[in-house]
């Protein structure tokens, strides 16, 4: 990498040397890997911000997942900067950074989401609508999208969603209604809420005997996985999914090829639903949580 | 089929009809997979034995796992039934029937162990030991046997065990001592005692990043899955099998010309360390309960 490259930071690193890395199986490196908890660069374990202290001097800022870019400047380690074609437009290439190449890559690489399939999403967030995007990029014959604010559902149709279910109308649990609708059962589904209530539903709403969960919603709750042990001998499977899997700095750049170029390309416009300039980051933050907002490209 | 055939029952029957039947991806048949629940037969919903009753007429006596195979005539349904080569022994063949099969599919359909890979098994009963033998057959490096009977050990020498862990008397957890036999945990590992916390050692026992946890073990616990849902985030996968992925009609002909033909074959005679007549079947049971016995050749 040189001065005036044009890069897309990523939280989920890869240095290319350790095991991790150079295991086909897992795109979570062993140095570099997502960590909430870890809050300084990891070569000397020290930070790169400062602000000013109330007693004049300075004290540390620390660093967030990796990429810290809440900020017209940042530093990051090499591994979590990945190089991408210079002709792809920037204000959309950011993206890729987390969301979007979550839920593509879950449909691509965690679930191998094949033509014809059927799918169903739970949340429709930008997670959600990346699986469906993605799922929608594969050929799946059905893509069903699940959530309670029926805002979503106008914004999913153009992301590939064929059917929506909205558990807060719908007397019978989602999985009944998605059971029904699907011959028994989805072959994939999607649990992109952060609710492990959802991620139950999500479980049943799969065919048992071959029936795939992939698991996104990030769940800070002290709850253990409501999954009785008998009930994994039904044939479906649960598998949590990092960064949809991807390998960030071996395997984005293709994938940002692949949301340039072509009719059938990825669709990144439909993600950004709002453009504010940076200073009202925190009215960005309350759009996403009212659940207004997908993205939010905050300019500068 | 027709009489005078070689057979094997089976528990997890396979009509080769239905959905299921035709996926590759599930051995679980629509109408004849395992239901301990299910005590008739599938096509007419009535059992085929009766006993004398105490007011002189018949009381019905229903079916057990398809199979009702304590008895020394029984009647199945054609999917539960599988025709082998006549010049297999049937004393070893029987044994194909339940916990052989479903310890070596474990390890060649589930898991699909390959060469050089780390191994453990966590309960050194016969299905076990049949993942040990079948991961020996698919040349793992290292074959890990966890028990805490310690006299599962000279037994599992014969069927490829390489190293051995009883966690009665670790002071450190079996995950702690494993991960470091292993370079930080193995490949693959197999729950094959029944024990929810067992399955949590098996579990992280398993190398981050790309560790599979198969399990066997059948759990009659009101206790849920022991995982925390941000665990499944390390890249440790969990998967049960049933009868170890064999789709028995139509795989199980070939899985028994592997225990008959080569010097590298599967080798049934160390899971028979009793034969005893079909009258002491309760003492049997016993030596099976006690942890003497792997399996009870039963003469008539
Ligand atoms: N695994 C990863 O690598 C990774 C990466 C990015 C984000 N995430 C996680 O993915 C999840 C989704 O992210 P997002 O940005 O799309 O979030 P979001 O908040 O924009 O979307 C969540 C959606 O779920 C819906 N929802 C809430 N409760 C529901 C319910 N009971 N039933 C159905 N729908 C319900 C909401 O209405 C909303 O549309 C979050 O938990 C996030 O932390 C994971
Ligand atoms: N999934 C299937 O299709 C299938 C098929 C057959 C059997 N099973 C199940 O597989 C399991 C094993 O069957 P088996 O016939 O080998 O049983 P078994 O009772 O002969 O063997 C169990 C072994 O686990 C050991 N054990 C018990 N507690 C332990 C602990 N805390 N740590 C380590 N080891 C411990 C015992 O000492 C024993 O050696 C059973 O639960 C059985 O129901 C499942
Ligand atoms: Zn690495
Ligand atoms: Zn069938």
């Amino acid at each position: 990498m040189r001065e005036g490259d044009h890069v897309v930071p990523i939280f989920n690193g890869e240095c290319g040397d350790c095991a991790h890395c150079k295991n086909a199986g897992t795109n979570l490196c062993a140095r570099y890997r997502v960590d909430p908890f870890k809050s300084v660069m990891v070569g000397d374990g020290g930070t790169r911000f400062s602000a000013a202290a109330s007693d004049g001097g300075r004290c540390p800022v620390y660093h967030f997942l990796n990429t810290s870019t809440f900020s017209e400047y940042t530093v990051l380690d090499a591994a979590c900067v990945v190089k991408i074609n210079p002709a792809a437009p920037l204000d959309r290439m950011c993206l890729l950074s987390c969301g979007i190449s979550t839920g593509v890559g879950a449909a691509w690489n965690t679930a191998n989401v094949t033509e014809g399939s059927t799918i169903a999403i739970f949340g429709l967030g930008a997670v959600g609508l990346a699986v469906a995007e993605g799922a929608r990029y594969k050929k799946a014959s059905k893509i069903i999208g699940v959530d309670i604010n029926p805002e979503k559902f106008a914004l999913g149709k153009k992301m590939g969603i064929t059917d929506f279910v909205n558990p807060g109308v719908n007397e019978k649990p989602a999985h009944e209604v998605i059971r029904e609708m699907t011959n028994g059962g989805v072959d994939y589904s999607f649990e992109c809420a952060g609710s492990l209530d959802v991620l139950r539903e999500a479980f049943l709403s799969t065919h048992d005997g071959w029936g795939l969960t992939v698991m996104l919603g990030i769940h800070p709750t002290p709850r253990m996985l409501p999954f009785h042990p008998m009930e994994m001998f039904d044939g479906r499977r649960l598998v949590a999914s990092v960064f949809g899997d991807f390998k960030g700095k071996s395997q984005l750049p293709e994938f940002a090829e692949k949301c340039i170029h072509g009719e059938e390309r990825i669709n990144l416009d439909g993600f950004i639903t709002h453009e504010m300039p940076f200073a009202e980051i925190n009215e960005a933050f309350e759009l996403l949580q009212e659940g207004k907002a997908l993205r939010c490209m905050l300019r500068l």
